[in-house]
C-alpha cells in the first residue's frame, strides 16, 4: 500500500493567532468601551518578518502610519496593540503622538525596541484616544489573567457579532509550518467603509519580499474580493508576522513548497474573508458570487463587485426573492462591455437567464433555495476564461438600525 | 418707475406636462398592475421636435431600441405610450415585436405615422408584456374619462410614493413659452438602479440639434446628479418634445433668450431630480450634497456621488446622527486626490471637519438641524473653482421592507 503523500494537503484547524509556534495573544478591558474588551495584543518570542497591506483612504489614521514607518525600518515586529472602541483617525498631529506613545508604552512593558510594536486602532473617527486608560491599561495588559487568545479576539471587535479566527498546517522540509489568524469586520455595503483588520501569524522560516509579495497576491484573492476597489475605511490593515520558528528552510518563489505556502496563506484570508462578509452588519447570509468566462481578471472583478455591491441585489437575497432582473441589471451596468446575448446567469444550481432571456424556474424551489445560509450567484460572461470569486452579505432591517445609531 | 424686465425670470408654476400650449396627456388602468392606472399618454396637436437620452445599461429594454430608432426617422414624435408594471426588459426579440406593436395600434388609434409615436414601459424585468390587455386599453384610452394629467402621472409610477411635476414659464420673443415635465423614478442606494423616466413638453420654437444639445447638458446637472455613473437601469429615459406653438423666433444658441431657455429647462429637470430623489424608496429626507473648491466638474462629481452613495452616510443621516466621519470617509475613499488637510466639512450650516481635524459643534442643535426634511451637506476641497450639487435620500428601514419583497 502506497504512503499517502502530505506534501500538497493543507490541513485546516479550528484554531487561531496562537497555533504557529512561539505566539500568545491576549486582551482586556481598558475603558475605551463601556464593557467589552477593548485593548489586545500579539507577542512573538522573537522578532518575526512582517509585511502589510493598507487602506488606500487618503485619510490615513495615525496608527498605520507610525506601524508602516516601524515595519520599513527592518521588516521586523514582535508584538501587536490593538485597540478598539477609538480609531484614532482624523486627529491630526496628536493622534501620531497618541498612536507613537502608545507604541512606546507597550514596547517599554516588553523590554523590546519601540519598532518593535505595530499598533492599530478601530472605531469612532474623529476623537482623540483616551491616553490615560490605554496607558494604565498597557500597564496591566500583561497580567496572567488576561493572556487568551480568545480575549485578543474579542477587543479587536467594534460592531461585529462573532469573533474570526482560522489555521492551517502545511508540511513543509519535513517540518510543520502553521498559519493562523484573526480578523475584526463586516461586510457592509460598500464592505470596505468598515474598518477590517486582518492578523496572521505564522512560524514559517521566509524572507520579508516574498512574505509581502505573498501577502499582496492573497489579499487581492481574499480581503478584497469582499471590497469595491478603493472603498477603504481609514483604518484597513492586514499584517502577517512569520517568525522561522518551525525551522523550514527559508521559503522563497523558488522552494518547492512555495505553491503551497501560498495556498495557505490564501485559505486562511479568504477564510477569514468570507467570515468578515458572513458578519456582514445586520447580515443573514453569506453572498459568493462566481464570474467566469472574463476576458481579464480586472473585468471579472468588476463584474462580480457591481453585483455583491447592489442594494437591490442585496435586498431581493434578504428576502428570498429570485429576482435574476436585478443580477441582470447590475452586470449591465458594471462598466464592462459584455455581450448581453451571450451572459449566463444561475442562482445556485438554478439557471435564471441565458441568450437575453430568463430560463423558466420553479420559483418554490429557488425561493427555498435563497432561505440557505449561503447563497451562490454564477456569471457566465462566454468572453475568454478569467474567472473571480467575490462575498458579499445581504441587506436587512438590522443594517439599518445598527448603522443609524452607531455614535450616539 | 422703471419697468421691471421679466426677460431673465423663469416663473415656476404647480403644473406639468400639459401647461405648453397643444399638449393633453391621460391615463387609465388596463390591467397589467392588479389596482393603479398603468398605461398612460402625451400627445401633441401637431408632430413636435423630440429628443432624447437613454440608459448606458448594456441590457437596453425593447421600447428604448424602438423609440430611439423612430426618433431619428425625423426627430419628430406626436405621442408618447407609457406602461408601468411591466418593464418589457430581458424579452429578446419577442419584447421587440411587443414594443412595435404597441407603438403601432397607438398610432392607428391616432391616425398617425407609426414613428411619431414614442413607447416605453417601467416594471418588473424579463417578462413578456400582456399584450391582450395592452391592446384592450389602447383602444380605450382615449376616451374622455381617461383625459386628466393626474392620471397620466398616476399610470407611470412603480414604487414611487407621489406623482412628480413641475412647469415654468418664461418669455421669449414676446411670447410667453411654457416647460413642463413629469417623471418616475426612486432615488435609491445606487440612485439609477431604479428606472427613472423624465417626459417633459414645451411649446418652444426649437431645431433637433439645440434641444438635443440643451437636453443633454441639464441632464449632466440634473438627472444625472442623483446618479452613480453608469449604474443605470435597462429602462431609464429621459424625453423632450418641442412643438413650436409658442411661435417664438426658433431658438438656436445664438438667439438672445437661449440661456434662458436652457435655464428654465434644467430648472424643470432638477425640480423633477429632486423629487426623485426625495422619493427614494423607503426614504424620509432629501440630502443635498455640494462639492466647491474642485479641480474639475468630474472630479467634483465623483467627490459628491461617492458622498451621496455612502449606505454609512445615508443611514447616520436616517439616525439623525452627525457622523462626519463617514463623509470623510467618503471623501479619502473617492478615488479625487484631494488633500486631507485642506478639506472642510460642514453639515448645513454646521463646520464639522477642517485642517485634518474635526470641528467641536453642539451635538443637539447639529441633530435638531438632520431632522429637516433637507439635509444639505457641503464639501469645500480648496483645490480649484470648479462646483457641483448632487441629491439623494436617506436609508431607512422601509427601504429593505420595498425591495426585499417587490417581485413576489
Amino acid at each position: 500500500m502506497q504512503a499517502i503523500s502530505n506534501q500538497n494537503v493543507v490541513v485546516l484547524k479550528e484554531e487561531g493567532v496562537t497555533l504557529p509556534k512561539g505566539f500568545k495573544a491576549g486582551g482586556m478591558h481598558c475603558g475605551i468601551k463601556k464593557e467589552n474588551l477593548d485593548l489586545g495584543y500579539i507577542i512573538s518570542e522573537t522578532p518575526a518578518t512582517a509585511a502589510g497591506v493598507y487602506t488606500t483612504n487618503v485619510f490615513q489614521a495615525a496608527p498605520l502610519v507610525v506601524t508602516q514607518e516601524s515595519i520599513a525600518k527592518e521588516y521586523k515586529i514582535q508584538a501587536v496593540l490593538v485597540n478598539s472602541g477609538n480609531a484614532n483617525s482624523c486627529t491630526g498631529e496628536q493622534g501620531i503622538k497618541d498612536a507613537t506613545a502608545m507604541q512606546k508604552a507597550f514596547a517599554s512593558q516588553l523590554g523590546i525596541s519601540e519598532h518593535l510594536v505595530a499598533v492599530t486602532s478601530t472605531g469612532v473617527i474623529g476623537e482623540l484616544l483616551p491616553m490615560k486608560k490605554i496607558h494604565s491599561g498597557i500597564k496591566q495588559i500583561l497580567n496572567k489573567e488576561n493572556a487568551a487568545e480568545e480575549n485578543f479576539m474579542q477587543a479587536i471587535l467594534t460592531t461585529d457579532t462573532s469573533v474570526k479566527q482560522i489555521a492551517v498546517q502545511i508540511q513543509i522540509d519535513g517540518k510543520t509550518v502553521s498559519i493562523g489568524g484573526a480578523a475584526k469586520g463586516s461586510g457592509m455595503i460598500h464592505p470596505n467603509m468598515a474598518t477590517m483588520l486582518g492578523f496572521i501569524t505564522t512560524d514559517a522560516n521566509i524572507a520579508y519580499e516574498d512574505l509581502h509579495f505573498a501577502l499582496k497576491d492573497v489579499t487581492n484573492q481574499s480581503f478584497n474580493m469582499i471590497t469595491v476597489d478603493g472603498d477603504t475605511s481609514t483604518n484597513d490593515m492586514v499584517l502577517v508576522l512569520a517568525n522561522g520558528l518551525a525551522e523550514n528552510n527559508q521559503l522563497t518563489k523558488n522552494h518547492p513548497d512555495w505553491d503551497l505556502f501560498v495556498k495557505g496563506l490564501k485559505m486562511v484570508s479568504e477564510e477569514l474573508a468570507k467570515k468578515i462578509a458572513r458578519d456582514g452588519e445586520g447580515a443573514t447570509k453569506l453572498i459568493e458570487v462566481v464570474v467566469d468566462g472574463a476576458k481579464t481578471q480586472e473585468e471579472a472583478s468588476i463584474v462580480a463587485k457591481s453585483i455583491i455591491s447592489s442594494s437591490l441585489v442585496k435586498t431581493a437575497i434578504f428576502g428570498t426573492d429570485a429576482n435574476w432582473g436585478r443580477i441582470v441589471t447590475a452586470i449591465g451596468y458594471s462598466g464592462v462591455p459584455v455581450q448581453p446575448n451571450a451572459v449566463k446567469v444561475a442562482i445556485g444550481p438554478y439557471q435564471v437567464f441565458e441568450n437575453g432571456l430568463p430560463c423558466p424556474f420553479d420559483e418554490a424551489e429557488v425561493k427555498y433555495y435563497l432561505e440557505q445560509e449561503t447563497i451562490q450567484i454564477y456569471v457566465e460572461l462566454n468572453q475568454g476564461n478569467q474567472s473571480v470569486t467575490a462575498w458579499g452579505c445581504d441587506l436587512t432591517y438590522d443594517y439599518v438600525k445598527i448603522n443609524g445609531s452607531y455614535r450616539t
